[in-house]
C-alpha cells in the first residue's frame, strides 16, 4: 500500500527500537517488505547506524537501497565495506547506477570502486564518465540487450533468457549490424505476439528515434517523453549504437531540470542537493550573487528618481503611488516571462513565433492595463479620496497615476515576453532572462513613464 | 533520427507541395516513416486539410496520430469521419486515451463517440469519467494483463499472447484472486527467466504498491518515478483492482503539475492549453485576477508612504532607496518561498521541518543581509556621494538603508519560507504563496522597517 509518507516517523521510531535491542532478525523481517527507495529515506535518519541496517538486507535489495541513499550516506557505508563486501554490491549495480555514484564520490573512493570492478565494467564506466556532464552519453547505460537481424525470434529469446538477468530492461531489444550500427527496435511485446520461426529482420521496427551521446540530457529526455518510449538508443558519430537511456532516468531528468528552472527563476543559482541538505554556507553562495547584482543594478532607480526630485517634492502624493506601480509591472511581466519560459522549454514557442507571440502579448497587456486602470482609478477616487479623505488625490492624479499603468503593463508583459526567446536564440538559458532580471528592468521603465506622465499632464 | 525539430519546416512545406499536386501516393511514403507525435506537429500547420492526410495513413498509424493530435483537430477529424471511419479509428484507441479524447469534446461529439464504441468498452469509459479530475482513477486505464495466481508459466504466456494485443502495456502483469482482489505483481522480465512450470503463486513479487481510485494523480506519478516503476496498480476501496496507471501517462502529469506550479507562481490562473493555443481572451483572463488584488493590496504600502510623508520630506534622499529596498526584499522572498515550494512538492521537506527550515533561513538571511548591507555601504559612499557628488548621502542615511537590508532580508526569507508551508498545512496549494504574494507583504513590512530606523538614527 502507498501509505509510506504517513508511517515514516512510526516505523523509524520501531526500526530505533529493534536497533537498541538488538533484535535484528525481526529487523530484517521488518525490511525486507519495504520498497528499496523507502529504506533509502528511513536510513537518513539513522546516521551512523546505517552500515548495521545495511547489512541486513538481502544482497540483492542491499544493493538497490544503496542506489536510492544520499551520495553521503554511500560514502559512509563505501568506507565501512570490506574489499569483499564492496565488490558484492558493485557486482549487484547497473551499470548507469555505478556511473552516478562514481561522479559524486571523492579520489581516492572511486579508486576503490574502479580497482574491485570487474575490468570489463571498468572500462565501461571509464568511457561514460568522458562525456560531457548532461549530455546523453553520461546518464546512458551500456546494459542492453542486442539482437542480430538474422536471427528467428526462438534465438533471440534464448539471448534474453541468457543475457537478459544482467540488462537494465528488456522491454526493447536493439538490433546492430556486424558493425554495431543500430538498424532497427523491437519490443518485447512483438517478440512474444510473434511466431517462433520469425526472422528478427522482418517484423523489427525499422523507423525509430535514436539520439546522438553529445545530445542535451534534456532533449533526450523530452523526446522519451514526447513519443511515450520505455528507452530511447544513443548513438556515435558513425551511428553505432553504444547504449540506452532509460524512462526512469528520462523522468529524473526531467524532474531535476523544472528544479534547476525554478530556481534560475527566482534568481538562485542552480545546485542538484535537496534543500535540507545543503549547508547553510552552500544555500548562502547560491543566493547571494543574483541578490547583489540585482540590488546594485537598482542604482538606476534610484538616479532615476533623484532626477526626479523636485517633481516629487512638488506633488509628494505621487511617491505613495510607486511601490504600487513597480509591483503590478514587476507583476505583469513576470507573468509574460514565466508563460514564454516554460513554453520554451516544453518546445511549445520557437524563435520563429517571436512576431506571433509579441502581437498576442500586446493584445493582453492593453486588455490587463485598460482594466486594471479602471478598477484603480475608482479604487483612487472612492477610497483614497472620498474614504480616507486625502484631498491631494485629484482626478488629475489618478489620470496619471492610471495612465502609467497602462504603459507599465504594456512594457513589462512586451520585455518579460522577448527577452526569454532572444536569450534562447543567443544561446542562453531563458530561464536566466527571469521575473527579477524583468522586474529590475520594468522598475526604471515604469517611473520613466510616471514622470513623463506626471510632468505632462500635471504640468510639474 | 532525432532531428526532427530542424526539418519541422522544410517538411511541412513538401507535405504541401505534394497536397497541392495531388501527389497522394508519395506523401503516404512520406509519413509513414515518421513518429505518431511528429505527424501530429505537422497536422497542426495543415488546418483543414487534415482529414485528407489523416485517411492516408495505415490504420494503426493513423490512430496512433489521432491521439496525440490537439483536441480542436480531433473534433474537426471526428464531425468528418462517417460513422464506419469513427468506429475504426475508436477499436484501434487504448481506453485512457478515449477517455481523454471523450474529456475534451463538445456533448453531441461525446454522445456519437459513444454511440459508436463497443458496449464492453463504453462501460468502461463511463465508469472512468466518474472518477475527479486529478484522481489516479481519472488518469488509468483498465486494459492491463491479469493473471491466476494457480497458473503455470506456460500458462501466463498463452494468456498474454492471446490478450496482450488489446493491452496497454504487458510488461507488468497482475496476479488477482477469485475476488479480483490483487495479491501480486510480476514483470514480463521474472516471467521470461521463470521455469516454464513455474507457478505464478510462487514467483510472482508480493510486496508490492498500489495506489487508491481517489489518491491524487500528483501523487500516484511521484510514486511511479520514486519507485522506477513502469505501471501502478490503481485498486478501489475494497482492495480490487481496477485499473492502471503507466509511466507515460505519470510522465505527462509531472511535466503538468511543474507547468502549473510556473503558472501560480508567477500569479497566472493555471491553463491546460500550451501557450499559443490560448486565446488572447483566455490569456487575459487567466493573468488579470491576481495582477488586480496584487494591485489593490498595494493600497496598503501606500497608506503606510503617506502616513510617514514628513519624513520623506524632511530628508528627500530617503525616496530614491525605496525600490532598491523593496526590489532587494521581493527577491529575498522569492528565492525561499521557491525553494520551499519545489522541496514540498518533491516531498524532500515535510511540515515536521518547519523549525529547521526557520532555523536555516534565519541563518542564510543574516549572512545574505550582512552581506548586501556592506556591498550597498561601500556602493553608497564611493558611487552616490563621491562620484556623483550627492551631498545628502550621508553615512547615517547609508547606515539607515544598510540596517533596513539586514531587516528586510530577515523577514522576507522568514516570511518566504513560512508561508509555503502553512498553506500545505491547510490544505492549500503551496505555489499559490508564491512571489508575488510574499513581495506585496514585504514590501509593506520593509517600509516600516525603513522608517522605523529613519526615525530612530536620523531623528526626522
Amino acid at each position: 500500500m502507498f501509505e509510506f509518507e504517513n508511517e515514516r516517523a512510526e516505523l523509524l521510531e520501531k526500526i530505533e527500537d529493534l536497533l537498541s535491542r538488538k533484535r535484528y532478525a525481526e529487523l530484517r523481517g521488518l525490511l525486507i517488505p519495504l520498497e528499496a527507495a523507502d529504506i533509502a529515506v528511513l536510513c537518513a535518519g539513522l546516521d551512523e547506524r546505517v552500515p548495521l541496517v545495511f547489512r541486513l538486507l538481502p544482497k540483492e535489495q542491499a544493493a538497490e537501497v544503496f542506489v536510492e541513499l544520499d551520495s553521503d550516506e554511500q560514502e559512509l557505508l563505501i568506507r565501512s565495506f570490506s574489499n569483499t563486501e564492496l565488490k558484492e554490491v558493485l557486482d549487484e549495480l547497473y551499470l548507469d547506477d555505478t556511473v552516478d555514484i562514481v561522479e559524486e564520490m571523492p579520489a581516492n573512493v572511486v579508486k576503490r570502486i574502479l580497482k574491485h570492478s570487474d575490468p570489463e565494467i571498468r572500462k565501461s564506466i571509464n568511457e561514460i564518465l568522458k562525456y560531457p556532464e548532461d549530455s546523453a552519453g553520461s546518464i546512458m547505460t551500456t546494459e542492453f540487450v542486442d539482437l542480430k537481424a538474422t536471427m528467428t525470434v526462438e534465438d533471440a529469446f534464448k539471448r534474453i533468457r541468457r543475457t537478459g538477468p544482467d540488462k537494465e530492461t528488456i522491454n526493447v531489444c536493439y538490433v546492430i549490424d556486424a558493425n554495431r550500427h543500430l538498424i532497427g527496435v523491437l519490443s518485447i511485446r512483438t517478440l512474444l505476439l510473434a511466431e517462433e520461426d520469425d526472422v528478427i529482420g522482418d517484423i523489427m521496427e525499422q523507423n525509430f528515434i535514436s539520439v546522438h551521446t553529445l545530445d542535451d540530457q534534456e532533449t533526450t529526455a523530452n523526446a522519451l517523453s514526447k513519443y511515450d518510449f520505455l528507452a530511447l538508443p544513443v548513438v556515435d558519430t558513425e551511428n553505432r549504437l553504444v547504449g540506452i537511456v532509460t524512462v526512469d532516468d528520462a523522468m529524473d531528468v526531467l524532474q531535476e531540470e523544472a528544479t534547476e528552472d525554478f530556481e534560475k527563476m527566482a534568481a538562485i543559482l542552480p545546485s542538484d542537493k535537496p534543500y535540507l541538505k545543503t549547508s547553510v554556507f552552500e544555500t548562502w553562495k547560491a543566493r547571494t550573487p543574483w541578490l547583489l547584482l540585482l540590488m546594485l543594478s537598482a542604482t538606476f532607480t534610484g538616479i532615476i528618481m533623484t532626477h526626479f526630485e523636485n517633481a516629487l517634492m512638488s506633488c509628494a502624493i505621487l511617491t505613495s503611488f510607486i511601490p504600487m506601480l513597480s509591483g503590478t509591472g514587476g507583476n505583469s511581466g513576470t507573468q509574460a516571462s514565466t508563460a514564454i519560459i516554460r513554453a520554451l522549454s516544453l518546445g511549445e514557442v520557437h524563435f520563429s513565433d517571436t512576431l506571433r507571440v509579441l502581437w498576442k502579448e500586446l493584445r493582453v497587456s492593453l486588455m490587463c492595463g485598460v482594466c486594471l486602470a479602471a478598477a484603480n482609478f475608482v479604487k483612487m477616487m472612492l477610497v483614497d479620496r472620498w474614504l480616507l479623505h486625502n484631498p491631494s488625490v485629484t482626478p488629475m492624479v489618478a489620470l496619471v497615476v492610471c495612465s502609467t499603468l497602462v504603459g507599465t503593463v504594456l512594457c513589462a508583459k512586451l520585455v518579460g515576453c522577448s527577452l526569454p526567446i532572444l536569450a534562447e536564440k543567443l544561446g542562453f538559458d531563458p530561464a536566466v532572462m527571469a521575473s527579477p532580471f524583468i522586474s529590475t528592468i520594468v522598475d526604471a521603465l515604469s517611473l520613466l513613464i510616471y514622470f513623463r506622465f506626471a510632468i505632462s499632464i500635471l504640468g510639474i
